[in-house]
Parts: structure tokens; sequence; C-alpha cells
């Protein structure tokens, strides 16, 4: 024999972090307890399992679960199996589900019950699916009349004899589908090695200071299994040892329940989830005693946010990443030249979208003008290179070689890396308002409307002006209407201290009961257009 | 344009972590200080001046140098030019020096001008030699007639212009040589992709506790570069935006004052240069304020070392690894099963080899004895896999073979896993005595025999014995002579306690002025064993 090359693979990963942790806790709020090495020994059976009834190389898995320790076991089992996991997005309308699934042509779908039930009245769509994976949560008997009807519970009980496939690290791990602005939701895979080097990466970043995850802490997933691997979180404990709590179903009391039983001591969500929390009746009781870390992606973190969330003792950073890049690519983790600031000039580059995360390069495309803010810093495209972002849309070429233009990944947001080295988001290049010729980032506007005390919520979109192409519209929720010239004048000091342009003020103010929200929390601009301006 | 493979290269991660800490400092105690952003400008700069001279993809350029800047940029430099860094071992006897230039077929040295001295007599022995970049440091110009000499300072500031080749994570970055028990010392190569890797794997480690290496640390490694890359802290620095101290040539007092000058709070060192820090006349000035955490390689941390560590203030924790393996595949920081011991209890752990890092897979070749102490564990030969470890012996097809034997990595040393999943080093194969068919292992034997009163350092090797094959004999330093009978009385607790057996006592204690030591500051059982039994 000779060298034997050892894999970056889930499997590995798993193997690792059991021998390395076994007696640490997984904590599921539906399924109780489970330790690494018994989660290790689960996932393996799990794998087997797969393999025995027929799994092969390079099937596709669909999974629709909360976040319950069956998603977690399939997430390394599948792959372990040699197939790729689907992880398909439940709130999704019912008919992307079905397209997602049928793009994604799933050989098998693995599906808590209740979830099941939507499948039963268009079974016919779903011929190619070879077997129904179902496990029974359910105390009455839901009728599932599929062919082929597997009980995960069995998969979980398998024959220790069936041997599992070689994986190599470029084998394909994972698929899912990210919603674009326009045209149907495209599909997103990653292999092994991205997934393992994401979690590397990461790590090393969260073990920074105010975050400083480290031995003793325990963590809690507030991002679902299905949206982009909970942003890596199901490698982050395992890799970092810690203690693992699942919250299966979103609900605030009950989550903020389990943070206090479980002793949650770092979290990461999108910032809708933490205003939810903020606003649950048990927050103020509970929130203050668990000195709560907290990451917050997925959309701009607001001071207005994290100074609510600093008085209940929650300390919040905010991090940048989309589906393609697996997600996480900045943390705003300080850095040699933010941790000697005091608090109030620490916390403004907390907010920001953060410095890349090692290895990450980050490039700016600077076609666009001078945002003329106090940062004097130009913006433009954000373009990311790392060893773990997605090569490709599946089966999708035309969007592929948009997504790679010039060799460098599209994100299609609009960004800038300031004084100290911390990208900062200005916009999505799609809601930006184009007026007189020049941007007006909504982001940076919209933190500082947010901060006008009678607005709740404000979300900013373009509306046509004959004389400057577009104007800025404010639509704001709130329990009193308020007045423009009063916002005007309260805007004022930020046209001053430069933080926007005088042009940037909106033109007008709309009251609005709620705003729609995107599956992944954040007010749905693309609708919002829709219904005032299309 | 297409996906374009982002690559774990050492350019990358100098590149990374240049842009996400650039104000940070590396402080050399020779050379002043600088950032890692000015660090990164002369690295490039430096790695443009070795292609413009003609340095081509897989040259080998052999550096022989303390721990200084230089070492430090020729580290990135010269695998940046897609040549590969060959570090002299310049402890070696110089025969030993000679040879293994000779042997690498090194195209060209860089030399610091004292050291450079040590090859003008014998030049003619390195005609393959193209070229010799030379450092000044000495006041008087030292006559150096070597053919093309070239200044490394003026590599430093090289034409922005030259471009630097592309270079693979699989490309080889370093070679340097280790010692074996038998022959000529043997090359070792690593890849791009193994260093990356590595300082991933203990960057994610170190933060656990007892080390819980963050942000704020500052590290200075008492490691020399030409040993393994000293374990790997030059990568994992700069990976963790931590403030680097590099000692230079090494002088206890000294280093006792830089780090207190520089607040050093982390680092590592082989077992007998913590003694001779602990020995030092400033030491108990210094240390106790410090605060410091060490990681010791290289030789068994014994409780003694420990406790005595700890007396200055001192945390210290064993880790494991050898040339072969990057070198660091195993640390004794805490883990699910020891974080909730008791201090005395914990402590028993930190001296261990410790628990794999992550991706190292450990397996124990079950072909000994039961050493039949109180952990009751089978002990064999340590087999490793890992995504980092060396796939060849340089130019040695029959000492790889032997290397991977079976698919995994013969480390040459005894050991068992504990019931807590620590690797536990028990001796090196060659080292352990074997009486009456059954192995005696001397670390964990000079580990209770270290703790009598009257004796500083010991050293055990076996006798050839008629009747038993062999039998141990301790050979010792100590400002009295031991009396065998008293020792003998002191161990009966150890057999009690089944640390050890009552056959594994020593038949004979020799008292000597001094121990030859090895280059890595190892007691030389080798030539212990030769002075006394050959």
């Amino acid at each position: 024999m000779t060298y034997v090359k050892y894999e970056l693979t889930l499997g590995n990963l798993l193997k690792s972090s059991t021998v390395r942790n076994p007696g640490q806790e997984i904590v599921d709020s539906e399924f109780g307890r489970t330790t690494f090495s018994k989660f290790g020994t689960d996932v393996t059976s799990l794998a087997k399992g797969l393999v025995k009834i027929g799994v092969k190389p390079g099937d596709k898995i669909g999974i629709l679960d909360w976040d319950t320790i069956n998603f977690l076991r399939s997430f390394y089992a599948v792959p372990m199996a040699g197939a790729i996991l689907h992880t398909v997005n439940i709130r999704y309308p019912t008919e992307l589900i079905y397209y997602t699934i049928q793009h994604a042509e799933d050989s098998y779908l693995i599906l808590r019950d209740e979830i099941a039930k939507m499948f039963v009245e268009y079974k016919e769509l779903f011929g190619f699916v070879k077997g129904w994976i179902i496990y029974r949560t359910s105390k009455e008997e839901i009728n599932l009349p599929f062919n082929n009807v597997i009980n995960f519970e069995d998969l979980l009980n398998s024959d220790e004899n069936t041997p599992l496939p070689y994986i190599s690290e470029d084998d394909t791990a994972t698929l899912f589908y990210t919603s674009g602005t326009t045209g149907m939701p495209k599909g997103v895979s990653f292999t092994h090695r991205d997934i393992v080097l994401h979690a590397f990466s990461i790590a090393n970043t969260v073990s920074d200071y105010p975050i400083s995850l480290g031995s003793g802490d325990t963590l809690m997933p507030l991002v679902p299994m299905f949206h982009v691997h909970a942003w890596g979180l199901p490698q982050l404990f395992l890799l970092k040892g810690l203690k693992y709590v699942l919250p299966g179903r979103y609900n605030p009391e009950k989550i903020l329940e389990l943070m206090k039983s479980e002793k949650v001591s770092t979290t990461a969500m999108v910032p809708s989830i933490l205003y939810m929390l903020l606003a649950a009746k048990n927050s103020s009781n509970i929130l203050p005693s668990l000195n709560l870390r907290c990451i917050i992606g997925g959309g701009a973190l607001t001071m207005e946010l994290k100074n609510r969330a600093k008085s209940f003792n929650v300390t919040s950073i905010g991090a940048y990443g989309l589906s393609e890049t697996a997600p996480l690519v900045s943390f705003s983790t300080l850095n040699s030249e933010t941790w000697d600031l005091d608090d109030e000039e620490r916390e403004k580059y907390e907010i920001k979208a953060g410095i890349p995360a090692p290895f990450v390069e980050i490039k700016i495309l600077q076609s666009k003008s001078d945002i003329g803010t106090e940062v004097k810093k130009k913006f433009g495209e954000i373009l990311v290179r790392s060893p773990y972002v997605a090569k490709e849309y599946y089966k999708d070429a035309e969007a592929t070689k948009k997504l790679w233009a010039e060799g460098w990944l599209h994100t299609g947001d609009l960004g800038y890396i300031d004084e100290k080295g911390y990208l900062c988001i200005v916009d999505r290049e799609k809601d930006a308002v184009k007026s007189g010729g020049e941007f007006i980032p909504t982001l940076i506007l919209e933190d500082v409307v947010s901060l006008y005390d009678g607005i709740d919520r404000v979300a900013i979109i373009g509306k046509k002006d004959e004389k400057w192409g577009e104007r800025p519209v404010a639509f704001y929720t709130s329990d009193n209407t308020i007045k423009k010239e009063e916002v005007d004048e309260f805007l004022k000091r930020f046209v001053e201290e430069r933080r926007i342009e005088k042009f940037w003020m909106p033109d007008e103010y709309v009251k609005v009961d709620s705003f729609d929200m995107t599956s992944t929390g954040k007010v749905d601009k693309k609708k919002l257009r829709e219904k005032y301006y299309s």
C-alpha cells in the first residue's frame, strides 16, 4: 500500500467530531436529547439503510421538515450514502415546492408525515420518485397512499454490514433552490469540500470578538436547515464540539423557553426573527440573563435593531452571504483596525457586513457613481472568489454564465469596502433607486429613516418620475401617521454628517399595515413594487 | 469566463490575512516591527524578485537562519514564486547540513551572512547552487567569495511588474529533513494545501480551553522555523490575526524580556526549552504576570514540568505530532469528557498527547501486549490518516513503503487511546525496553521516576540481560547521588495504583553530568545507548 488521501468529506467531519467530543449533546425540542457519539451511530445506520433500499451515488433525495434531529441526521447520512440532499424550501408556495422537486428529479423524498400530506392529491406528478421515506410524528395515523412508502425509523436501525460507497470530497453533497427576482428559482449545489471549507473558514472567524465562540458555548440555529445549510451551523457545532439545540418549528415564546432551559449562548438569524424574539411576551424575563451573542445575516443589521437587542443584553453583529456563496463570506467581528475603538464607535462597525472570512476574496466592480457619504468610497457590485462558492446554477448554463462573468462570482449586491476593511452593503442592485443618473442606496437610507421615532419598519422603493427617472418612496408601518416635513427635518442632521445626500430624501411616505416578506424574512420589495407601481 | 477555482495556497492565505487585519503587528527582536500589510507587500516583492533572478517553478531554495522576519518572508515568498523552500536544520552537524543541501539539490540558498561563512571553505561541493542569496547582519564585512552572490535586500525592493506564476494547492511548498534513528536524514515535503489545512485544523483546536487562543492574544513561537514549519504557527498567527513575536536566536533571559515588553500570551515549545525558560534568572520576575499559555510538543509533558510551570502561572498542555504529520495531530485541550473534571483530575489529561485535531484519524495497531496500567487499554503503534500528512520520503521509495504500510502513516510511536478519547504516548517503538517478552514503556516510567525528589532529569534505556532479554536502567542528573532502595520504596505507590508494573522498576540508577540532546531538545537515547551499551 502507499499513501491514502484523506478526503474533506462530511463523513470524515462527522467521524472526527464524534471521536473528539463523544459525550457532547444535541438537543431537539421535539425528539429529545442525544450525544455526538449516538448521533454518529444513527447517521451511519441511516446512510447504510439508504444504500440498502437502493440509493445510488448521485441520486437526489429531497427532504421536507422543520429543523429536527431527523433533518440533521439526513444532512450527513444522504451525502455519506453518495447521494445529494435536496433541502426543499418548505416556506415556498406549494407550486414552487412541486417545481423544485420536479426540476431536481428527486429519486427519493424524506418527509415528516404532516408535510407529506401536501403531495397526496397530486402524487401523479411525482412518478419519478422511487420511494417516499416518511417519519411519523402525528398521533393520528395520516393516510399516505404513495407507491413504496419506507419508514424512516426502519432505516435508522439498519444492517451494520451494508458497506458505504467511497466518497470523494469533490462529490456533490447538497442541492437547493434560490429565488431570483425574475423567473423560477435556480438550483445551487455544493460539494463535500465546499461545505467543509466553509465550516473551517467560519469557525475561524466566529471565535473572534464579540462572538468569541469557544469551549462551553451552546449554539442554537435560528436559520432553517433548508436555507443554505442553516448557514453552516450544522457543521460548525460538530467541528467546535459545541452543544447544539434544535428549535423545531419556530415559535418565539417556545424558543426563548428552550434558550433558557438549555443555556443557549450563541445563535444566528435574519433580522425579522430577532425582531420577533425581542417582541415575544417572555423576552424581558429570559434574554437579559442569557448574555446571548447573535449573528445577523440575510438582511442588514440596523443600528436601531442592534440597540434594541442591546437593551435585552443581546450582542449582535452583521454577517453577509448569499445562497451562491455557501453562504457566509464576511462577519463584522473585530479586526486589528477596530478592536481598540470605544464602544460607540466600535458598534458602528459591528452592524456592517464585515471583514471577509479566511480565503474569501472580495472585489468591488466599480462601474457605479460615488455615493458621496462620509466614507468617501466608491461602491459597485460585490464580486467574490473563495474555495467554497457555487460553480454553477443547476441545469442553467445561461444564468451560470452571468453568475461567473469575468471569472468572479457576481453577488448582485452593491457595496464598498470601508477604511477599516469592512464590507458595507448599500443595496441589492435591482432595489437601488436611480435618480438623475445617480444611485440612491435604499439600505443606507432605510437605516437612517428607521431611526425616526414614529416609524416602526420601513422599506424604500423607486417610483417612476418624469424628470429624475426614479424617485424614492418610503413605505412604513407605524401606530401613527407621520408627517413628511417632520421626517425631513429629522433627516437633516444625516445630510449634514454626509451619511446621506440631500437628494436621497424620500418624496413620499406611505403607511402600510404590514409588509409581504420573502421566505428568508426580508421585506419583499418585488411584491411592493408590483403592488404600487406596476 | 466560467467558475475560477480558488486554491488553498500560501499566497491566498497571506492575501486574505493582510486584508482581514492590515494593521496587526509582527515583531522581530532583531529587525524591528512591521504590519501584516507591509509584510504582505514585502513578501510579494521578494517573490517577484526571486522570479526575476531566474527561480523556476519546482526549484528548491534552501534557507539557513534563526527565526527572523527574513525567514518568515521567505517562508511565503519562495512558495509564491512556485519554488520549494528547503528549511535547513542549522542545529545539524556541518556534514549533515551539507548532506541535506546536496540531497535536495538546492538551486539557490538564502543565508544570513554569519551562517554563510560555513560554506566558504567547501564551496566547491555546491557547484549546483546557481545563486547565493545573502543578507547582511554583521557590522564587519564578511568575505563571501561565492559565484553569483545576490543581496536579499535587493529582492525585497523588486520590480512590481514581474508576474508571479499560477500556483496550484497541490504544488509542493516545503521540504525538510528529519533524523531517523538509523541511516541518514530523510526528506519530507508538504504541499500548499497540506500547510493550509494543518493551519485550519490547529486553529480550530487551539481556540479550545485552556489555550483559548483568540482576539487580543500575542503569539511567540519557541519552535524554530526549520523544525516542521515551526509547528504551523507562522500560518496560525496570520489566519487568526494575532500579533506575532519572533525571538531570533534563543537566549532565555532575552526571550523573557521580549515576552514582557510585547505582552506575549501564548507560545509553543519542546519541554527542554520550557525547563530553560523556567530556570532563567528573570523568570520569577516576569512569568507570573504574563498568564502564559504554552503548548508542549516534541516530547512528553511530565506532571513534574507542568507543576513547575504552574508555579510560575504558566498553563501548559501536551500536543503530539511528528515531522511526517506536518506536524501537529493532537492537543490535550479539553473535550466533552474532561471539561467538568476538577482541577487535579483535569490536569492529568492536559499532559497527555491529547484528542485528535479535526480530520485527523488515529488508529492503534494492536500487536503489542497489554500494559496493564490503570487505564486497562491495549497499546500499539500509532497510525495516522489526515488531509495534511506527508505522502512520501523524498527520493526514498523503500522508506516510503514502510511509512505507508497498510495505507496508514506509521508514526513509530507506541500509544493507546484512553477512556476519554485522549491519545497517550508510551514510548518510541525503538526506545521501549523489552523485558521477558513484554514492553516496558520508558516514557511512563520516566514520568513517575522524575517525581522522586532527588532526581532532576531522567532517561531510561534498555540494557541487554541474559535472563530477560533487556532490563531498564535509569540515567539521571542530580546534585546528589540517589539510592536505588529509596527510589524503589518511592515507586511502590505507583505500582499499587497500577500506573506501573513491578517488573518495570529500573535495575540500576546511573548518575550523569548531563545528557546529549537531539536537535529538537529531547534526550538523545540513541547516543546514550551507544555510549553505555554498544
